[in-house]
């Protein structure tokens, strides 16, 4: 949602010429789902998109983080902050947009969006604005073309970015959300289902994906 | 030269237990002769050697970079510039550091060591001490553990390295310096080299690499 919406966004502020979608392959059975959609999306509004396959790149980290999980210094916290630690790729935002900041500077790009939101889990320090912000000024300072980082929703939230979206007519049955897909269907179930149904509720719309309930 | 000093000299001031020499693999041919050699080193250390493989990465960059070279802006400067500019891969620095992040991230260190050097070529916005000191930032605020970049040999040069070397007692020999290897030695003759010849010269040691001049 928050992507796509971005994408639809920038297109109509930009045209469609000088963008590039930029999806990354992880290899896990969300992007079986996700990508081909990300696809369609950019073929209805004619902007190239561009696959960066990362999974032999992150399974190497996995490796490293089962190895070494003895080592592994946990902060103090809730015991759901710890299982969510668990599960996150270590600096991976800043693994994926320094791709991203490469990728704009070899096509004579500037600029990079990305889909951050004010609903996004803050508990990820790379997550945060204080990271985002710093980060951008690195690109800025590490790049030919000075690439900036903007993150134009970061302000708002999962019910902001749908009103946008409705405005933008977004097809939101070519985006996909659910962590625990069927080919049935959407779960409904998960918190990302619950989040993206609670904002079409909000907003009385009716959610075009199909769910398994 | 550069990253097996540096190895000899974090592992005489932290010990050898903490410690992970991190490799990447780029499928240059270079590398062939690179990797081996700092696996002899790790071993002789006995410092736990980590590989990433990001040919794959890297190839797909290359592929994006010829794809979109008519749309590539070429900033003013001299002819070697914007040769040497073709041969970069974009952000490259970026993108290392950023997964070096990641890999200290996930073990529960708090620094990354590399070897950047006075030497180095300020041509490439990423190898610039700006750069450096506002990505440690970032890898800072985007990390638990506050993972900070440390580039110890920013105010020497190869003469200052094979000083330091010297002293350390580094095994020279299994260290690999010339872009143009082949099975019989190194060139003597390239840019890097002649560079690694110079140091040694004005030290009056002689280099124990073998050179097929």
């Amino acid at each position: 949602m928050d992507s796509t919406t971005l994408l639809y966004d920038i297109v109509k502020k930009y045209g469609n010429k000088n963008i590039i979608a930029l999806s990354f392959f992880y290899g896990s059975r969300h992007n079986d789902y996700e990508l081909p959609l990300a696809q369609q999306s950019c073929q209805k509004l004619k902007v190239e998109q561009k696959i960066i396959n990362i999974k032999n790149i992150f399974n190497q980290f996995n490796s490293a983080l089962l190895k070494h999980k003895d080592s592994e210094k946990i902060p103090e916290g809730h015991y759901e902050d710890k299982s969510m630690k668990k599960t996150v790729v270590p600096f991976r935002n800043g693994i994926l947009l320094s791709m991203a900041v490469g990728l704009a500077e070899s096509v004579g790009a500037d600029t990079v969006f990305y889909g951050a939101h004010g609903g996004d889990h803050f508990i990820y320090p790379d997550c945060r604005i204080e990271f985002e912000k710093t980060f951008s000024e690195a690109a800025t300072l590490g790049t030919f073309n000075k690439v900036k980082i903007k993150a134009p929703y970061r302000n708002i939230n999962k019910i902001g970015i749908l009103k946008k979206g409705i405005k933008l007519k977004v097809n939101y049955s070519l985006t996909h959300t659910c962590y625990n897909p069927s080919k049935k269907g959407s779960c409904g179930k998960c918190g990302a289902c619950q989040e993206r149904l609670e904002a079409f509720n909000k907003l009385k719309i009716k959610d075009p994906k199909i769910y398994v309930r």
